[in-house]
């Protein structure tokens, strides 16, 4: 079958790989009917040492089940079903506490051996824990909205949860790429009376604000910091969502938070340390957040999809095949195109 | 008056000083019967580079008012009152919000000019949202208790709050000084099931298993993170009082908090950014906590002090006069005095 891997940084092929099979009998074989790229594979697309064996990619998808093993209960050949970034087994403590993204059994798609999501077809471990079946038909409308609770709404979501947005609050979202966006949306629908986005392309802001964003802040630095706290009554958003993973944004969203108030942070961190705790520590900030536990959101949000009333999937703006996939990461990584999805 | 001045590490003097007075019309002026000297109070007395005019120094009291300027309302001529380590307006937005160390007016005793407590009087400012009054005499035998309102007992029960100590929780509480021994009582009073005190001093630790930590761990680093796993089932706590302030420690907090955790941290933070950030960030463990408001924590600890349910001052082993102080500094920086209790 044919699959993306990545053996450098700006090195991504389209190849030719063993077939995706049942190996264990908890697993399921999923086609691959819908992918996409993640703001989160550009971090090795930029960054990653030269490797023979290269790197399977994809974290996210929409397919039909085309086999399971013995031992799966929960989905059947012929379900389309979404697929979190992550696999767990829907068993273990944290998965009955909402964590799948911690289960004893985890995984990320991609990474130690596990096959990605941007290819033809994909073995998914656990299947039970992870897979959830969609009352949908696999060409239905609703596609690219529904492909984003395989993360970036699912995370924006997490973000907003962990920031404690709520009704009557003040709201920053720091980035304006996929995550942040649904972000925008997470904080809407949860209720905040102001959502501030920190961001600069057009496009993106355009979107944002169709989301629910009240405002926009595109400076950056201090003078981001002195915008956000002009709108905010002086003292910063009760709720931050920090959507990016850089030091400096990290930095900008501890600084727009109001003493007491909450980052929910998201964006993968670039940075071993956090910089600016300090200042969180003595605004008594609190700093939250990882790996989103997508699986776990996708019963809340998949009825606001099915009913129309939220719409993240617009964050699609280009769909390739898996032919178009190393131009995708090239247009991505430009910030020529905010999101891409990939029909296998 | 007397008063204690910090000059340099190391160098601590009593001095005679102008006479605290009312300057402002909500001042109030009190006579010292109770002061303290805080562990945090040691970080200046490690590496203050000399200064001619010096610091005062203290910021934990509990007194008499001997005046109060012609605003004041709530406490007057004679009240024995607690004194919380920050003076706040108690009007504004964060003082309702039960952040008064956020308060717009906010400042600490011994900084920017202020007296300090270990003195013989102090000048309050905003005396109506800072100081509460108390019900007792000044040599009430619940003194020692008493006087830990303003600082850590409060401060460990904020750490407490912050890391969502609750019914059935394993709680690790990281350091063996005062405001880790409140800690502890902190998270019994809480209902903490499993309370781990993290330190070494052997006089401390029985007051800790007093105070009901169920368990010790002695070990460092990476022994201690493996103490704290095999204690609670192998996944780490589900809250961890950070009450040291030091790199180290909190990178421990995080190695032993359980993911999905919560860390309320009081130490006040001696490195700028936070390490361990990405393992907090992979494991969903949310960081909180800063200047605890213990001012708007006295009315609900200060039942269980009165009617004897929690006596955090047993954390006082040494009261001194003034003329003790600088030998106070220097036993309490040696690890010979746990808290050393001033009576001017």
């Amino acid at each position: 079958m044919r699959a993306t891997v990545m053996h450098a940084a700006g090195d991504v092929r389209i190849e030719n790989v063993p077939d995706a099979t049942i190996v264990q009998p908890t697993d399921a074989l999923i086609r691959v009917t819908r992918a996409c790229i993640c703001g989160s594979d550009l971090w090795p697309y930029r960054s990653m040492q030269p490797s023979d064996q290269g790197q399977r990619m994809g974290h996210e998808a929409i397919g039909v089940v085309e086999a399971v093993g013995a031992e799966v209960r929960t989905v059947k050949r012929g379900d389309v079903v979404v697929m979190p970034f992550a696999f767990s087994d829907g068993t273990c403590v944290f998965c009955h506490e909402g964590l799948p993204t911690a289960c004893i059994h985890v995984g990320f798609f991609g990474y130690g051996g596990t096959d990605g999501a941007q290819a033809e077809a994909i073995r998914i471990p656990y299947a039970d824990g992870t897979l959830f079946a969609l009352p949908v038909g696999e060409d239905d409308a609703l596609m690219p909205s529904l492909l984003t609770l395989s993360d970036v709404m699912g995370t924006g979501h997490h973000a907003a949860v962990v920031a404690e947005v709520g009704p009557g609050k003040n709201v920053a979202v720091v980035g304006d790429g996929a995550v942040g966006l649904c972000g925008v949306i997470a904080a809407k629908r949860l209720g905040a009376e102001r959502i501030i986005l920190l961001g600069r392309h057009p496009a993106r802001i355009a979107l944002a604000r169709e989301f629910g964003a009240t405002d926009v802040v595109s400076e950056r630095g201090a003078d981001a910091v002195e915008r956000v706290r002009q709108l905010t009554g002086g003292h910063g958003a009760h709720a931050v969502l920090e959507c990016v993973g850089l030091g400096q944004a990290m930095k900008t969203a501890v600084e727009i938070t109001r003493p007491g108030g909450a980052i929910g942070r998201v964006g993968v961190p670039q940075d071993p340390a956090m910089p600016a705790s300090q200042p969180a520590f003595y605004h008594n900030v609190t700093v939250g957040g990882g790996p989103a536990p997508v699986r776990a959101y996708i019963r809340e949000l998949l009825p606001d999809i099915l009913e129309g009333r939220i719409q993240p999937g617009r964050v699609f703006d280009r769909v390739v095949d898996l032919n178009g996939v190393p131009r995708g990461y090239r247009d991505m990584n430009d910030r020529k195109s905010l999101k891409v999805m990939v029909r296998p």
